[in-house]
């Protein structure tokens, strides 16, 4: 996988048989070939099978062949949805990255996991699909508005629980940071390369997404700001259990509560029903990577009915 | 990868979180049990993404986890709808393959390839997904009639074309030949082993597959019957382009006449437009792999305009 940190040139990657996809101000931004550009709505809908089978009679209109390739200009749900895509037509082909949001740059590009969602199910059908390229431009990350950058900060705030170094770089009222973004992503692409297919290691990363796949879907926010407020359940979980002790724990909760205040959870039973998809799960229980200071975490088996239990206290 | 040869233990493969993928025949033959069996109809239609929907929901409904399993028990439609979905449901559970028919036991079960049909394409929506276990069972091709034996003749004369132990060891009269079936097992993974993606010699596999491809899809045949008439049409384009002489084309032609006549070819120009959807292609040519004699192949590439031609003049 070859990560390069470069400006996004779009005529070197105007090619025969590649293909675009990408949303409508990207494409004009960039003014992107129209009869090589597969436009896609932004957010989680684009995530679907209806979507997938979309961008497949594009590509086989386009008589896209096995060497052929698509590059996507995006933020994370288009990347996954490309990414799937590339992943299945004709058993492969390449896919080219170009995240567009610091959620994007700093995690979901990197890594080879895509996705799509079905039958309201998140990332339920997907692949472990490395990108050939993915080309990381922090202008960029000037398209953004407040809300899309915010976006990002779960899991920012994530990788600085897990690492010392990222925690070092990290300054809230600064979040232009170059180096903490590349330092992000060569986190991840260390971790994701002892452990590509989830098994160990890169389990860790999943810090926060418990709880945060669950409010994502059960109150239909966005994905970086779902994963705060999971990091935020999951912290009160492990100090609940005794894993954290009460000055880790403020100080890993103070920094969510500077970018962000955390509403109360509802509706717990239906959030902790939707948990049961989580992958890690196995059966009857519900898997945690929890938080227990020192840039460790510690993986648990809870219960439904104890999730739910704990969920309740706080 | 692991193969292995022995008897058919249904008790031993009944588990929590696994499902059984087969047609009505096993299902009964077998006994096995009922809410966890998926039953899907023989043939090629199961290849489809209605059949890859319906059985995600039936793992959705099971809820199969992601140490789950997907055993398959049937022939190679029943291997490629299961191997899809198990490559693609949580990004990937395991797959446990019981090929029933010689062509799956020979062919279509080794080597990680996975895919359904779309928009009257075959294998166009698919994915590389080696199972975690292949069982091969001699005893169940006792299972098969004459028509479902000699739909594995068309792989099994391309072996004989590509290895002279396999060559050796062939008799026409005598097919039910354990020893001959494992050879050709033991030389196709050692082919996969060595190319697993298909960018070198495992093309030599699909030595008759180009035109057998196209006339599957045109006549509505079934898959192993078109191989064996692909394996035809592609030696006497390798005798008219000058690459087989007339002996080698005698003894391979005689072959495949042994086991079936071969049906003059029809609608060529519709024959010809189906061969753009092979994925050996790059744009406006149609690559070939042909046999020329000696265990060997040689890769060609040849316009529409020429491969019509030639079909025309055959």
């Amino acid at each position: 996988m070859g990560i390069i940190y470069k400006k996004l040139d779009v005529a070197q990657l105007t090619k025969d048989n590649t293909v675009f996809v990408t949303i409508t101000r990207f494409a004009k931004l960039f003014n992107l070939p129209k009869d090589k550009t597969f436009i896609v709505p932004s957010g989680e809908m684009v995530k679907s099978l209806y979507y997938a089978k979309k961008l497949c009679n594009f590509l086989i209109k386009k008589n896209i062949t096995r060497q052929g390739a698509i590059v996507a200009i995006g933020g994370g749900t288009v990347g996954d949805l490309s990414g799937f895509v590339a992943s299945v037509y004709l058993r492969g082909i390449d896919l080219i990255l170009v995240p567009t949001t610091l959620l994007a740059q700093i995690d979901s590009s990197i890594g080879g996991k895509t996705a799509i969602n079905y039958k309201g199910i998140k990332n339920i059908i997907g692949s472990f699909y490395p990108a050939k390229q993915i080309i990381v431009d922090f202008s960029l990350l000037h398209t953004l508005n407040n809300k899309e950058l915010i976006n990002g900060y779960g899991e920012l705030v994530k990788y600085t629980l897990l690492n010392q170094e990222i925690d070092q770089l990290y300054k809230y009222d600064e979040y232009f940071n170059a180096p903490l973004i590349q330092k992000c992503i060569e986190y991840k692409d260390l971790i994701v390369s002892s452990d590509y297919y989830d098994h160990s290691l890169r389990r860790n990363l999943s810090l926060g997404h418990t709880i945060g796949h669950a409010i994502e879907k059960c109150y239909n926010i966005p994905h970086g700001r779902a994963v705060l407020y999971g990091l935020y359940y999951e912290l009160m979980i492990s100090s609940y259990l005794g894993y954290l002790n009460s000055t880790d724990l403020a100080w890993a909760r103070k920094r969510i509560l500077d970018i962000s205040p955390i509403p109360k959870l509802h509706n717990i039973k239906n959030l902790v029903s939707l948990m049961q998809y989580d992958k890690k799960n196995n059966f009857d229980s519900i898997n945690f990577v929890l938080f227990i200071g020192n840039f460790s975490t510690k993986e648990i088996s809870l219960s439904y009915e104890e999730v739910t239990k704990i969920l309740q206290c706080l």
